[in-house]
């Protein structure tokens, strides 16, 4: 089978032998319709509930997509991966399926469920200050040291790929409904679900229009669609949206989101904070705060959707019962976390 | 059209004309299988996810069912309904629907947010004291002095049928996948659900089984299988499950309980908790203590489902932020109630 180029962006059809990968393993989730957003937004809302996914968020598709092409040589020397988390679980559950030793390099500050939750699925985590060390050289070790193979968060196209089958996976249940998506609101930090999302869509609807959203403070990718080039973020860390905090577009993501959405939202911590709550009391669904900021964006109001066919992503539900409580009994919106 | 005759037992013939009815109207809720259940039961499992029906429990199939049915001449007396909480807004959100007035008679006690909910859609609330008042009496004296027209909480072929149509979902769900329910676990009150689920299963899958599952204390539908009449239960209050605590099985769902399930099963308050806070952390959803009761049996190992294709009944999601934060954060179960 050869070696994949790693540099090489994704096509649709790479997201249609993804989705025949994924097939039987990967959790088939939801498009939710829920009347109740229909009537606040006028609009036909359907959320996609990557929730519901095995591992509890995305993450677990581009994984599995990634480590299913590993060849049968590589495999005994294992995976590495770094993350804040859901790529983590993800990258856990994929490699334990596939029966391949899994290294997880997390940040030390991560949320105690991820951790937990990383480690329950048999992986070894390596911690890290996310402030003063670099956790791509602290994988990069591994991956020298050990011959592992690195899977990484965003910038690879089989993960971007994997990320891919949920666009398909729109487009699809919108059809058998008779729909096609007008607008995709879409969460982003590195970008792979983006990239993914939006080839996977524009390749079946192409007039479908698509909107990234980032934490206020961290809209790396809409100051790179509107100056053109990679942009960075200022801060690591500081937001309710943990799952978010990368520092800056991909080098693969981003032509791909640049040329296919090229428009960005924020939401700030309130208003993720207001849409997990919304998603508790209204949708019945437990969204963590970075898999809400779709939500947030169109809650807030950032966009006109009236009339159209609107879907947002609800990208992951990992999210510390703590601080869940504290949003949805709390009346205004989210504290910042200390 | 002419009257319906509220003591004729329901068939499966009227779960199809439901249906029907119901079409474009009810979410049809997903079922949602999780991996991480299947591999902890040893079973494929799903969940028929009634939270995310209208109103967020599947009260609103029986109750638009039913009102849709109230002929032109009548319903401008209105409709009226007795409950504690998830049959009022299911009322109140069909009526409304419909363009019919609602009065709901709730307990003075009732979760604040399904008071809250009942009055945000348009439904004017009347309240009596649980303990030295008969909600029935109340609801026929405003019968008697409106003309209105009262939407039974189960004992009734077209709330039966309205219910009924959620095992009809689940078949055709499962058939999409090449499966049939083996096991079907439902919570039970009155009995309308499960009078109203297992007759559209075993219409379709003869060799299906069922049970019921109540709270201990409050196990009035398990009592009357064995003794074969319709037991009562001592106490109306002081489980977590407010919304499973009739008094006894309906006139009407015993007779078809009795026969198409015949065994029930309980769980208590510290179980259901447990469930409510696995359905958080491992499923991400958000399921009211009632709603949860027939996972609680499943996850306190109950039954031997091992290799069986098993449909648990999520009835409904109304749980008071508080509550919800209190038992997700907890270590061991659900506090009682005070």
């Amino acid at each position: 089978m050869g070696s994949v180029d790693t540099r090489a962006a994704p096509t649709a059809a790479d997201i249609d032998a993804a989705a025949a990968r994924l097939a039987g393993v990967a959790v088939r989730t939801p498009l939710i319709n829920a009347p109740v957003l229909d009537e606040r937004l006028s609009a036909r809302v359907f959320l996609k509930a990557e929730t519901l996914q095995r591992t509890g968020s995305f993450k677990f598709r581009g994984a599995y997509n990634k480590i299913s092409r590993i060849p049968p040589a590589q495999r005994a020397a294992g995976v590495v991966a770094y993350s804040s988390g859901n790529h983590a679980q993800g990258v856990a559950a994929a490699a334990r399926l596939l029966g391949i030793r899994a290294t997880i390099v997390m940040p030390a500050d991560a949320p105690r469920s991820k951790r937990a939750r990383t480690e329950a699925l048999g992986a070894e985590v390596v911690t890290y200050d996310r402030d003063r060390e670099d956790r791509a050289a602290i994988a990069e070790r591994i991956v020298r040291e050990r011959g592992a193979t690195l899977v990484p968060p965003y910038d690879d196209p089989l993960i971007i790929a994997g990320q891919g089958t949920i666009g398909r996976e729109i487009v699809e249940d919108l059809a058998q409904r008779g729909l096609a998506p007008d607008i995709v609101v879409i969460g982003a930090s590195g970008g792979g679900l983006a990239a993914g999302i939006s080839l996977g869509v524009k390749a079946r609807v192409p007039s479908a229009r698509f909107y990234t959203v980032e934490p206020e403070g961290f809209d790396d990718t809409a100051r790179s669609f509107r100056s053109g080039r990679r942009e960075h973020n200022d801060r690591l860390s500081g937001s309710i949206c943990d799952a978010l905090l990368s520092n800056s577009p991909g080098e693969l993501t981003f032509p791909i989101t640049r040329q296919l959405i090229g428009q960005g939202l924020v939401a700030s911590d309130a208003e993720v904070g207001r849409a997990v709550r919304y998603a508790f009391e209204e949708l019945k669904l437990v969204v963590e705060p970075g898999g809400a900021i779709g939500l947030a964006a169109l809650l807030a109001g950032r966009l006109d959707v009236s009339g159209k066919v609107v879907v947002g992503v609800l990208s992951g539900g990992n999210v510390d019962a703590d601080l869940f409580a504290r949003l949805v009994t709390s009346g205004d919106g989210a504290p910042r976390p200390a």
